[in-house]
């Protein structure tokens, strides 16, 4: 199988690019990440790799806007995930300039979708080792949306979605659990999606909303523990419900 | 076999370019796709892979328009896709504004089979691992058209035909089937060739009709359901039509 | 052997380039072709494949025209044929415009001959996958020319040629049975040198018919089953006269 | 393993970037070097490879300025160093230039970590050798920072890190005694962690100190000493005292 | 060996250019040529592979002008050839425009013989698989020069010499017989030397004669007949004066 | 090992530029150099290949001018040198043009080792074979100055230094013995150190003499034997008291 | 060994350039040329390979003028040496033009030197197979000169050297019997020196003489002859002078 791994991104005999296969490996042990869209919220999370202690956290953020009405959340390899931001934010200034307007979501998503198939087509480079999600409203009629990219080029539109580390144990659990939500009950959503298996909960978690009007804010690692006690409260309750049985509705 | 795959595509001794055929095998692992030509109709269809749950299914339309009198699908890397879509949507519009016209069915195709001729003879890029059905009235004399093409960068004209997953079954069925039609009929030919090959019916395939006056229009889910559901009923008819000796005709 | 086979073509210790044998196997597995040059009459036939009983055959030609007065039939690869078809007519449009007269047949052949070299001596491609039989009137002389180029980029007058599948057998035919004709009698023999090699008759075979005044003109299905029929009459008369000792003269 | 050491940084099969990881090899073998932020100081310390005795130690300063308020040290290949040094000396001028401004820390950290990224994702050239850190007062806020970059490209912010040769002993030596500091206080932590993996003391380790109103001032070797000889003194101390039972608080 | 045969032309230890040595060996397959120089008439004579009985003799010849007064023969592979003529015949046109003056025959042999050098010491290409025979008259002084060039880009000057197929038996007769000789008995000793090697005598070879005045003249196939009776009878004779004891001289 | 040695100088998987190391091997096989800083005066010195008997020395020198008041000598490939050395001079009276003024012996050094760092990172290039001493007194300060660069890029000052064959010999020579002199005694010392590596004395070795007021001088062969006599007599002087015990200082 | 043989010339693991020992190795393999210098002649003489019967010695010259006072010999690849020869040639007359004075020996040495060590650095290209003997007379001062360069690039000056097959023979040669001469006596040393190798005297061996007033002047054949019978003779005496002891001084 290492025949295949030249300095192009060549086909395997059946069919397949091992350099984007591998990439993907990457995108795998990177941390997971979760993104879930609410009708007035969308929700971006992603497992921080428990920071050393003395590690400033605020460098880590792996959650980042590109314009004020998008942002995106990434798996895999960090280095790779500032290159694609930084193009991409270019993008977005500089269709402000050039069309007077912002760009919309879906017009970044094939833009990001786009630089990473270049990179798995053309000699001398090796594909980016990078799956993202990328959410915001759209700047004409504010519908949300959530998109996700991987190290193909290939992206497709969800309403809640996960990838890196154990990315299919979260999309089970949101397969589950979607509900079109709003506001409180869709950070939720995805903090709990996250906690499927993020350990020691809230303090290995980064979470960031967008809502319409106010952009993204990055949550407090406090406002994430009081949601985090919340859910496990919840849990508890439901655990409890289960074993008396409900007396009435 | 595996000396062959070198960085740029080159013959085997026995007159073969491998890395056309391995990209060959990437289509062969793509979704099924379909293309039905009928009178004063065409009609494309795609299988569409069971869509996770929560997947935005309007991303990952495999029926695109590349101008307002031409479409296209295709079996293969979606990622590969966007890039032939992309330039062949630009191809159109410059031919709009140098020419002063549309540009004609074949016309088009001829570019996208050009683009991907040539990556099957240049060093430093691998060939695109997809084919195409290319669909389209012409802009003058109004004839429907449906074209094939394919790694090679060889492109051809049917009146019906399919590509990606299965397709010599759906193009033996189209063989059998295949009466120059119109209208629903025309539709019908060509969700019944999906069929053999997609399981579950109407809600994994994917279905646009292209118009003399009306271009493409997407069916609808409940529309696709339709077809299916009379498609069954008249196979059912038809079953018990052959267990009970006709009356009269 | 499979050593010499890298990104360039380069000499064996025996003094062969292997990519351009290579090429000639892949034009050995294409089509059968053949040439006849008759007084006022040049023929041009090819094998077609099998047609798929839903292709459209129109665009499976493989005689083309290169100007009013020169046409092409080839051997091999398809989509490395429309590369060079396309540049040879660009080279044709290019010869009337910069010297205001029409390129002469072996200006075109010695045109697309040096491509095919320089494919064969440059690194980062591959040679041509293609052998070409070209046919034309002389512009000033009205004199008809055949001739047939080949991966390597070598080129050559002929008679009457053949390449392709079983290019050996029909040349022997017609070494056998070449006379300078002219008419019906040039078609003829085209077709009988086809037949040869290809099974099932006139349904099979795509033929195109040059002529100093009306230039290329393809025959009809109907037109080339009356020549098939023809010539398994005679062929037949031959047979009865053979076992019959002959009367009179 | 050796397969995918080739011209250009590949993936290998389970996602790693061979190249990139061999060149923190080098880093690993490069000296220790530290970095520790204190309130109003910001100390950077490194290892001095036991200087031949006829070295000019002036020339081998492994702490240098970037700006009047930005430093750095690093570990590794100590000619790579000066290619991302000069690099970002430019760039700090240029900014000053350009924007009217002085970079901030984060500015140029990002700067170089992107040099870094570049040369693992691009053919014909290898990733640097080279882990840094970077230190300085924020030319606005004044707040001071230390961030780290590695040859992936990656950086992150710390209160106090270590790199180079044994820098997991130092990481965890800070990790067990870090306490946000201020002047003095400061120096000693980052001589202490130094002195933890750096044999026969003083004489081969090199202290740098930059404070908001002085920049960075390089300490002369006695004023190493002078540290040194304290903090053997404050160790003996506590050995004694731990010996002897305190008697009052 | 196979080891040397790299992308671009090296040296093997024992200091041997094996491509060059490879491209010789073409040289070596390809018809035997041969070059006389009299005193007022310079002879080029090549063998012809027997050509295929529908061959238009025309296209093959090896045989051609280079200028009114050079012309050139060569041995190897034909396609290769016909880059060497055209950029040579380019040169030949653009000194007589720049300098006003005819090229003389040393500097178009220089010119080839530096384009061969160049394509044995570049990368990106392979050495051209041919010897020339470059023959003329100098156009100031009338003096009578043959030159042969090979594929490693060396030349020299002759009075007799032959290249490609049994080139050795050739120059072994020519070295015997040669004399300083004139107009028919130049021609005679070209065709001597070319029958040493070809069977079946005239019908297989193909002579031109370039004189002061009349500058190349490709001989007809009568002629030439002519010229291999007459040797023929003389040979014949020659035979019977051996065997007969001379009477008188 | 020999899988690192490719195209471009990458890592190994223990963190070495092996290309790197095997060019140092080149610069052991040079001849041996040595430099001393004294207080007035700067000396280099190299051992000089036993010249064959009929070779004009001239040309042989290792030590050069780089400007007036700066001068390199080198040990590895005479040819490398010559490279390093041009581009250093250009960059002196560059210098001198652009900034008006004469660059610092420190600039050169940087700049020397800044282009052997980049034929260590870029591909299509080898590293130079060549380590170098670079003395030189500061225009503007008049300091004595003495760097080394290798072929990694690396550089560093020195009071004494030796590299090439037997530099380690040279080195521990240098450290036992080097003291700050001036004048003559810092002649000898260099010298000295080289007649520890260089047989038959006087006649093998070069040495030249870098004064802040008459720039370099190259020493007569009569000179250095003159030192080397000196030398030889002291030695003497100092066994025969070694071995005599000495009456009074 | 074969593996560090690759497009480019790089380090073995001991530091050797491998292509450049074996562009040495071709060296050894080409002709015998001898230089000697005197005070007011300086003679070049190579070793003619027994040319074959019919060549015309004119053109296989091995010793060339670059400019009225500069010659040059070589040893190695013909082709390679016509390369260096022009561009030498050119950069004697663009020195002329741009400095309004002809080039000096050692200027134009150092330019092919040069040229010889870039063909040994960069990817691409592979070293001149190729030794060079230059002399000149300085043409301000008038003074001799000898140069020799080789494949690595370097150069050096001498009294006499050789180069070539059996090299060392005649270097050895001249060791012993080089005293500085003029006029006659220094071309018979050069030819004595070339007979110590060369079988089958003076009708194998090319003599240029190069004067300071009349040049560079080829010697007849006639001539050399001359000098080999008064050689012959000279040492016939001296075999007599020795067996018969000699009588008076």
């Amino acid at each position: 199988m290492a025949r295949y791994d030249r300095a192009i991104t060549v086909f395997s005999p059946d069919g397949h690019l091992f350099q984007v296969e591998y990439a993907l490996e990457a995108v795998r042990k990177g941390n997971a990440a979760v993104g879930v869209r609410g009708s007035d919220t969308i929700v971006l999370g992603v497992e921080k790799k428990s920071t050393p202690k003395l590690q400033d956290s605020r460098t880590v953020r792996k959650i980042v806007s590109l314009d004020t009405h998008i942002a995106l959340a990434c798996a895999g390899l960090k280095a790779d995930a500032r290159v694609l931001i930084n193009r991409a934010r270019i993008e977005c200034q500089s269709h402000r300039l050039t069309v007077e307007d912002p760009a919309s979501v879906e017009y970044i998503t094939r833009y990001i979708a786009g630089l990473q198939q270049k990179y798995t087509q053309s000699g001398g480079v090796r594909p980016f080792g990078l799956s993202t999600l990328i959410v915001g409203f759209d700047p004409y009629t504010a519908v949300p949306a959530l998109y996700q990219t991987d190290p193909s080029g290939t992206f497709s539109a969800w309403k809640a979605n996960a990838t890196g580390r154990n990315s299919n144990s979260m999309r089970e659990f949101l397969e589950k659990n979607y509900k079109e939500t709003s506001g409180r009950d869709t950070i939720k959503l995805a903090i709990r999606a996250l906690l499927e298996v993020v350990e020691s909960g809230g303090k290995n978690i980064e979470i960031a909303v967008m809502t319409r009007d106010e952009g993204l804010k990055q949550l407090e690692e406090a406002e994430i523990d009081e949601f985090v006690a919340e859910i496990e409260a919840e849990k508890a309750a439901a655990e409890a419900a289960k074993k008396a049985p409900p007396r009435e509705t």
